[in-house]
């Protein structure tokens, strides 16, 4: 029975991974989205926050002109203290798969032969369309500042995606409210005008092919609607630069978060929400390596968002495991509640697992969406989908196939779903 | 080894399958407690919240008038999409043991032969006893409201339970003050009075066989005594249809409460604590479709009751998974706490299992209550406790029989425990 | 393949079990490290606590004049209902290993032979010996107390550890200051000379051997910094005993926590964190059986912390199972962050699995300090050691040789590394 189970196994994760993917969140730049050298792999907040974290000073790994060559010289320093990671595993593997790499570690012996290969393989000019064959992706969602012009790139190929972290949150710094004004024509001074402004954006986002607004948000942020009455002396304060106390930004976040939603419901987008983050807890880590999390964070919060906007689709990911039940239960009661993938500091196998086999077992088939690779570059997508493949394959076979009598074809199917078909669905792309 | 392990748990499960149950909680109702269409069945919450996550609106499903065959064919058109979930299998379970069902899925095709099958049975006189039977069912445990007059039926098989949610938290609704006039005799207009009209609730309980005293509660819930002095001037407010303030609210819940778990020293009743529940957190959801949770909900908040009543017996319910792990420390310290079954959100196996293992581990095998149905029609018992039992029989075997040695008898002697002997303990039935 | 993956655990096992340990947390008495009886070894409060938990009156356990083998007698007739909890097994296993034991309960008939047989191997003069040298342990931390003389043991088998929970939390107790002006000669009056009776404490304790500054924490604890000006007028309530509020009090504790940071800097400490425990919640409890948890606690409340001693390694031990993703995280970012065992409550297989997944994951391999045994007397280090290394074994085979193809050498290094060589490291020991 077991020697099957193992065969199964394998064979589901085969089975998976001829499924070609769209990958619904990263932060790819479609102008330069593969990698150049093995520094902007090795440059990936993952490797240098763990670097950093195995006691590689910050300085080190961003000296100011530092090259690539030199930058990976330094990080592969502490590389041997990170192989039990299974962040390390995604490197080796991108190195096999990708360049020809024939070690289980990247080593002061063999890194820089390692860098040079591929240097050259990544000089190919048709390398960005190789990786993206190799690793079965159709189309990757960006990650798009609400000023980014969206040209110059295919929209088919790299959907854009309006981020929308800066308006709901830093819309009191002088820099955001000049993006604004330059990205819409219109210089805002109250609810209405701001309003409009918002409206902008998503006219012009919605234009060239986005197929979802997006946010990140912190454990205790808990949205509801806020009057103009109340919003517009506020925002007269933040035009003027007067300071706001802590609840005046906290009902200027309010505000724009929910007119955000109001205008998903206009321009039909699912409401990305990720949620749990909280932003620069270790000032001293490296760049993108700051932001940690409250595990004391409920989906209560969003009682209200979800009642009041039956129309939306709001795909939610959480930061911390703790909340994955929340999850599940929510997505299980509210039609407009979705699971979406496996965020940051959840997205290791011992939560993938438990996670998805708790959303496979009580959240409808049709309101999961598998996994998102959450990448800045594309050579991530292999070995982060292979990840999640293996787990799922894990889940199918002993919940399903074992426990339940499934089919192998079956299962599949249920893979497939989760993996590429409600994509397609939620995002209609 | 493995393959042995596989043979193992098949053969722990069919032990355990032997094993009569009396089953600690559930919502039948005794004079009509199997089902009389397929109606009853996908009529439970379960099918209709998840086929209206999926999409079906609630007006479809609760149509007034609705006849239960119309209802079963607009069920059916969204189980497709439900097909992964546990709530799934244990319909097919009960259509495939029940109704000599042969399919794996239940389809526009074949589910008006289903429906009509399933109905030429439920019209058999002896039905109910088929199912109990069936079952293994020697026993089951009722929620009964405060006024149930508790007559017409045989209260060993069926057992009463006193269900005080609405004299806890619905106290100042009218409806329950005439319910409670009625049901007592007595019109309460203080604490004292009040006592008394609970004292014969209890009396009255008591006297027809009830075992256990039982309410849910919010995550926010922290019980305390309350004086006479503190309590008095708010009944009085609460019986002129005066409004409470949230505080007055609190306090009342409180006093109730603290009275019931008197009560129940008095009557040596075991107090089953349901813990987490906020209700109507999605008002347009269908009928018991609308309840979810707030994850953040500690036992520590039940301190004082514990240790003020060292006399009573409380078994306890904890609807967040995460909470597990406190229910296991506190019933490891406390003698009057045990823990008892797994709850809604967290009765999939994916929680079962974690759960179990760890109660399994750390708390005094008499001091587990393993399952319940929580049922509302008794077909239902059948698919639940199976997968429990299969759950209980995976867990014996890696971590009893396994990894620690023991024999197979030993391992289902505590199977028996916790899924027999200790109810019958607990509850002296 | 699962037939070889049971004896590929099993060989990681064995060869684990090979490796000498440092034990990096006990309660271990160094005069009288090993057991004299088994009452020793019963009563160890998580068997008093078992015990009564099932039923056994404190009174009966805690009886005084009780001579240890009455005090066995009675325990022994609550252990049937305990057979099930990993604690048990420990029992077994020290019975099977250090006495002969061949059996497998413990019970009414054969207790007292038992009882006998050990006391005379307790009674052989090289006993400590004996059972360091079949646990393997080299040395074994202590749990010191502010003014603990440390003399009369070999501080490099015993070390010492300054434990500093009664400076931070008792500190208004005058038996406290007594013991304070005593060990230090000096008495504090403010902040400058309470400053210097610590530092006297830390260059005794540093003078001895001792390797860590220790403390265990209640979950609502957040630290901070407090100014000379804000202490000194509290400190002076404080001496004149003077009754401190709440929030005066917790100054205080803020106070000498942030002080003794500031020392483990000078003294070059690392400084053991213990976090999570409310003591005293069940006051009717046994001896060390009264303290339980609120799983809403964060590592957040940690974050100043952190920040403002990047030079002091904090090894950190969560109570609640719910934290070890945020353990996992921060000791992914923050470099002066190490992963701390598995304390009490989270002691238990179920949950030492799945937090041993998450951190092997995730978290630099040179940054985990993999078990402590916690243990009062010395036997206890064997089968919680042994519990410990079956894990780790089951962990490193599926997730690591199976899963990523590591050859088993290198799975054990892994495990070397976590069980020994990082303790050696972050301790300079």
């Amino acid at each position: 029975m077991e020697i099957m189970s193992q065969a199964l196994t394998q064979r589901l994760t085969d089975e998976l991974g001829k499924i070609r993917l769209v990958d619904p969140h990263s932060h790819i730049n479609p102008h330069a989205a593969a990698s150049k050298t093995l520094a902007d792999i090795l440059g990936y907040h993952y490797y240098t926050e763990l670097a950093h974290s195995a006691g590689l000073p910050r300085e080190t790994i961003e000296e100011p002109g530092l090259g690539p060559k030199d930058k990976v010289a330094r990080l592969v320093t502490k590389l041997p203290e990170l192989e039990n990671t299974v962040q390390y595993s995604w490197l080796i593997e991108m190195c096999q798969v990708f360049f020809d790499f024939d070690s289980e570690t990247v080593t002061a012996q063999n890194w820089e032969r390692l860098y040079d290969r591929a240097a050259t393989k990544m000089a190919l000019p048709d390398w960005e369309e190789q990786v993206l064959e190799r690793s079965g992706l159709d189309a990757v969602f960006l990650t798009n500042d609400f000023d980014d012009p969206l040209t110059g790139f295919d929209t088919r190929r790299y959907i854009p995606c309006l981020r929308t972290d800066d308006l709901v949150f830093h819309l009191a710094k002088p820099e955001t409210q000049q993006r604004l004004a330059k990205a819409s024509g219109v210089e805002f001074t109250d609810t209405a005008t701001l309003r409009g402004v918002i409206g902008k954006l998503f006219e012009h986002f919605s234009r060239n092919g986005a197929r979802a607004c997006a946010i990140s948000l912190p454990p205790d942020f808990t949205p509801e609607p806020v009057v103009a009455a109340a919003a517009d002396p506020i925002l007269r304060k933040l035009r003027n630069q007067q300071p706001l106390s802590s609840e005046e930004v906290r009902l200027v976040s309010c505000f724009v978060f929910w007119t955000l939603a109001e205008f998903c419901v206009e321009f039909k987008l699912p409401f990305d929400l990720m949620i749990g983050v909280n932003r620069r807890v270790y000032e001293a880590g490296v760049y993108q390596g700051q932001d940690l999390f409250d595990q004391r964070c409920s989906l209560i919060q969003y009682r209200r968002l979800f009642n009041a906007f039956p129309q939306v689709v709001f795909p939610i990911s959480v930061l911390s495991h703790a909340a994955n039940q929340e999850l599940v239960s929510y997505s299980w009661i509210f039609p407009n509640v979705v699971t979406n993938g496996h965020w940051w500091y959840s997205n290791i196998p011992a939560y993938i697992e438990f996670d998805t086999r708790a959303r496979l077992q009580a959240v409808p088939q049709t309101k999961q969406i598998g996994y998102y690779s959450d990448m800045y570059k594309l050579e991530f997508a292999l070995p982060k989908f292979a990840m999640y493949r293996r787990v799922l394959a894990n889940v199918l076979a002993s919940d399903f196939v074992l426990a339940r009598g499934w089919s192998e074809d079956r299962a599949i199917q249920l893979g497939n779903l989760v993996l590429r078909g409600n994509v397609e669905r939620i995002f209609s792309c």
